[in-house]
């Protein structure tokens, strides 16, 4: 690709982010679309959205909501948003410092070597090409190499010191907000699975006499776990198709506010709210009924929550292993009660490592069926190839605007298409795993994109965009280095049009909301419902973080090898820290909080960025006749890997467990505070397994899911019996 | 090679094995070697060794040894020896048991199968090549391979069915034994390493402080752990030059009893009782000068051992994590009193980490190290080579004998030889590694001699002894199921000159025990020193379990491939479990015991050991074009896999962990018998980190140091102070 041809896609890009950005500044005014994007508004303030009146200033784009975002200091948003949130900005924050640092040595001192690295003149610089950027433009043997290698060091340097500090910050906000936060149940809760069944006694006794028999002092009470069978299924959907109704009936209500015009959206008569009062009372006969008929056919499932008395006793009975048998009596500290994936709690635990083994099969069957709309994507970069294919095609691609779009474009566009389905299959994977709670399902869906990312937008593309045949690259390990070395610096063009297509673009697309505002659009003017406050997304993590530590990845490989990438990659994380902020502050809405969980995965995909960039870098040393270069190299890697073992010894326990003494502390607090008995009594209620019932009779005033799950009236009420000791 | 040069090794290492065990049932009749034969009965009995009469008897070699041996009980063995011992059996059982199957399924089927697998005439046997009679002479895609699939599951089958008959009969031996043992002061302590220092109080201090602090109502008392400096290390040599003495005194204090001239053995002067008295005065009055400068330059290390109330107390605080940087107060359960590894508890936690990962880059160094006299014995294999080197050689090759000699048993015997300073250097690396007791170096050292035996001597020999160069080989992954498929057959006549070799001669050398029979005798007849009860060796796991272990990976991999290995074997391993029974029982005295910890080891090593057959099996059906063989194998490996893993969840936690049912059951009954005061009291006396003094001034009484160590009077006397709450 020529300079010129990346100019027309920067051209492209800037002036699609551009209409986005400014769409998006308008947009976010207009009172109808309040719900796209001010979730977040929506669901704490339980404000009724307002139709505005007309006024000229609602169609001038203006960039006061950058300002605003901007705006925002990390206290702020821990306090609004939650720890995790704060985590994704740092993913940011850490990638601005560290490309500013290695754009201000590669472009300085790397570029210039590239560029004059070939002896003889030098075209005009709109139709070099761009390899002349690249590593691949010096000479064999040459001295200049001495270059590239420092600047790996400082990078590699600077990275690990920011890592560090970054590292221990964040475990340092973790713990403190963990102390600091209000007495929370699942820190004196416990889940047990496997219980053994016997004959002679219930699941429920056998709970009770085990923790009362070994945890005396400190066993509270417990609550049986108990499957959802096919009746619970049918009465789910049930009160989904009434919820609907309720909605229609307060667009029937509104009614009589004079606000808007009560019509059902599709057939256009009008709603009768006595009618659907007697359709609520005839189904909550149904479900009475349904539910005497269920309190036989639930089967008590082989888990419990076991409540203790304090904090540390719910730790250490976590911690320890309960019976000599491991498969009995299994304990794990219990997640959050908003956070409970109740419907894989019934799994018995002897499946899941069954289970584990086949998704892991699953997934990686998954990833090599993607090889072939990866290799289709490169081919369209080699045009010959697909002129071959579509002969028709021929007359149309002499054009230079059409050739330009096709190669610097179209490649990355169709990738970017078919990653979109990736997520959602990737979270189906991770709930058929197991998890007990909503953030775990989250976390391992994250790791396995993540995965899936790097070797089909990284390795894929390098492999089969080069010449060497993918399969041959794979099955010579000891080759990977020099095969890697070949490849990357030509698959540097690729690189730059994904970070401006696929990367810019996403973020544009992110703030524009475009699928949840087509749908917000659809719904009130088709449907004519009312915006559910339950229906604002959280935050999504599992697409986001791996796209995000991705073009890290790819920043760090080509920093050296083609640094032209780098100011690109700068935009896209400034852009990237203000868009995510404003999103994060206006538009999600965390349901469930894993206190920056999910550092660690970020800083062990980007010590293996950096480990990566290192081993292609030896390779391209080697390639270039640089046996010096390539021997400095070899500790560099080293001096990594060793840094990556002691974060992960000095940091990772603490995202893993919880201390003894910050549990003894807390409980000590409590105590002196004289609130043990307040927090007891609540712990009983916390979890809830059923509380469709009340919930529906409270939905039925008018009111949002999201405001009753903080009102105690609901979970006094919860029909699942706690068993007191 | 051919069968007659099989039957040739086969001669030779039946006639040297029947020489040496003859030499063995003659050897131990003698009183002079009851020292090399029955060390444990010395160490136990402490009879003093007497010269016996002479008789005829004594001189004829009799099998009744043997038949001792077999007639001692599993329930004896535990008795005697311990668990280890017992666990080590086992793995002799199983592989009788699983070799047992595989000959009789491989003999009777698999090898017609092979030898009738080409057409035309066969040579008279004992001219016949070996390849006759391996997989290699099967016809390409003969549908006659699905005898060797079917075979080949038949063994995995029964492999995986016994191993975890075994798994969980050692995983309800450890835990029945550690439940009915008595109460052990290892229970109730923890280790603490990488104790903050702080300018304000001493370690000890911070210690008591933090433990009564955290774990108030189950501290006891805890004891610091003091660096070893210099003059420690003087003392120790001194008071090794002074046992030396103290031994020779004896042998003149004996003079009176007439039974021994009292010469030093090399001057042959009469050493004089009362000049060593005023020595042992002199060298005791320097020892207490030495003491008292040492108090002041002993430091106080970051590490102490922490006594509790009861066990479940310990076994909560060495698992739950103690404060929020996990690099602080880390705490272990302690290992036993009698196998703490003391110079190692002064190492600094935070070394530990970068000694593991120096140790391990060391350890794969010195496998690589290794190759070079590796390939130099597979030259000798084929002669053409050797001749080559060593022209003068090429008269004395061509004699017959000599031929088969060089080519069938040479080579083994060099590998062996190279392969003796193998243990000792792991040895060495594992105490480098930084462990707290000896069970753990020992086990450490096993699994390196494994790893390292398993890769010398299999893969290497496979590799460099195949035609393939073994750098590509290890390169391409991909292809090494099917290279191994090629070498592997075409080295099977190696492994059997192996097990001749190496297996049957070191069973005969290790019951006649060579080195340990030459040392005795120096020892006696020159410098005339007393046999100490000290020195009875314990017995070798770290080499003798690699070695077993290796075998059964090589009968794993040969039994379809080239059946005519199984018979070898199986005698190899019967001799073998009579030959370790008898040694167990007689020589070794196990000074510590790990309660089975080194059967996970093994279990997996078998795994690997069946995978590898399959995956080779895999190679070979494919080599041999029977896809639907290779199609039928590929279930199986996965099956395999999957067993591995359930087992892995099943009995692995068992051996890692302690469950909290059994130590508070154990608790609790210590409290119905009222020993709970006495255990405490002795508690605060078990680990002893200085008992030198105590144990010279026993000496002299003329007593070894084994019995001294189950009386009581020298651990009151301990000289470390136990700091009480």
């Amino acid at each position: 690709m020529k300079v010129s041809a990346l100019l027309t896609s920067v051209g492209i890009n800037i002036a699609l982010c551009v209409v986005l950005l400014s769409l998006y500044s308008i947009l976010r005014k207009q009172p109808g679309n309040f719900s796209v994007y001010f979730g977040r508004k929506l669901a704490r303030e339980r404000k009724r959205q307002k139709e505005g009146h007309f006024s000229f200033e609602r169609f001038v784009p203006s960039p006061s909501w950058i300002v605003k975002a901007w705006g925002y200091t990390e206290d702020e948003i821990l306090a609004i948003a939650g720890l995790d949130a704060v985590v994704f900005l740092r993913i940011l924050i850490f990638s601005i410092q560290i490309f500013s640092v290695a754009s201000f040595i590669c472009i300085l001192f790397v570029l210039p070597v590239n560029y004059l690295g070939q002896d003889g003149p030098h075209l005009h610089i709109p139709s070099e090409n761009l390899d002349v950027f690249s590593i691949a433009n010096v000479k064999k043997g040459s001295h200049w190499l001495w270059v590239h290698c420092v600047a790996l060091y400082i990078i590699s340097g600077f990275a690990c010191a920011l890592l560090y500090v970054q590292y221990r910050s964040i475990a340092r906000m973790r713990l403190s907000h963990l102390a600091a936060s209000p007495p929370n149940p699942s820190h004196f809760t416990i889940l047990v699975r496997s219980i053994p069944k016997s004959t002679e006694k219930s699941l429920s006794e056998s709970v009770m006499s085990f923790f009362s028999n070994y945890h005396a002092s400190t066993y509270l009470s417990h609550q049986m776990i108990y499957r959802t069978g096919k009746v619970q299924k049918i009465m789910k959907n049930a009160e989904n198709m009434y919820k609907k109704f309720v909605q229609i009936e307060h667009v029937g209500i509104d009614q009589t506010h004079g606000h808007h015009m009560a019509k059902c959206g599709l057939c256009g008569s009008i709603s009768n709210s006595i009618q659907l009062r007697c359709r609520q009372v005839d189904i909550d006969i149904d479900k009475s009924s349904l539910e005497h008929e269920d309190s036989n056919t639930q089967k008590e499932c082989t888990a419990a929550f076991v409540f203790f008395k304090n904090r540390y006793a719910a730790v250490v009975a976590s911690k320890v292993l309960q019976t000599s048998n491991p498969m009995l009596w299994v304990t794990d500290l219990a997640p959050e009660s908003r956070d409970v994936y109740w419907s894989n709690l019934w799994i018995p635990y002897e499946q899941l490592w069954m289970r584990r083994i086949a998704i892991l099969i699953a997934s990686i069957v998954f990833m090599f069926l993607f090889f072939p709309p990866v290799t289709f994507v490169q081919g369209l970069s080699e045009l010959e190839q697909l002129q071959q294919m579509f002969p028709f095609l021929r007359k149309l691609l002499r054009t230079t605007f059409v050739t330009q779009v096709v190669t610097g474009y179209l490649p990355s566009v169709i990738l970017m298409l078919f990653l979109y389905i990736v997520p959602p299959t990737m979270m189906l994977f991770s709930s058929i795993e197991g998890p007990i709670s909503y953030s775990a399902r989250k976390k391992s869906a994250c790791c396995k994109v993540l995965y899936f990312t790097i070797w089909n937008v990284f390795f894929a593309n390098v492999f089969t965009g080069s010449i060497i045949s993918q399969i041959n690259a794979i099955s010579v390990p000891k080759d990977i280095p020099n095969q890697l070395a070949k490849a990357v610096p030509r698959q540097a063009t690729f690189f730059i049009t994904y970070v401006l297509t696929s990367g810019w673009a996403s973020l544009s697309s992110e703030i524009v909301q475009l699928f949840p505002l087509a749908f917000n659009l659809i719904k009130k003017h088709i449907f004519r419902t009312k915006v559910d406050a339950d229906s604002i997304p959280s935050f999504p993590y599992h697409t986001e973080v791996p796209r995000v530590v991705l073009f890290g990845l790819i920043g760090f490989v080509c920093s050296i090898l083609a640094p032209l990438i780098l100011p690109f990659l700068l935009v896209y994380f400034s852009l990237g820290y203000i868009v995510y902020k404003n999103q994060i502050v206006n538009v999600y809405c965390s349901k469930y909080e894993t206190w920056g969980q999910m550092w660690p995965v970020v800083h062990n995909t980007i010590i293996f960025s950096l480990v990566l960039a290192q081993i292609i870098a030896l390779g391209v040393f080697g390639i270039r006749d640089s046996p010096v270069a390539s021997g400095f190299t070899i500790p560099l890697v080293i001096i990594t890997l060793l840094f990556n073992t002691y974060c992960r010894r000095r940091f990772y326990p603490i995202f893993k467990n919880v201390s003894a003494q910050d549990v003894i502390n807390m409980d000590r607090e409590d105590e002196q505070m004289g609130r043990v008995e307040a927090i007891l009594m609540e712990l009983q209620k916390a979890y809830c397994q059923f509380p469709q019932k009340e919930e529906i009779a409270l939905s039925s005033d008018g009111e949002t899911d999201c405001n009753k799950n903080d009102g105690n009236e609901k979970k006094e009420e919860c029909p699942v019996q706690v068993n007191l000791k």
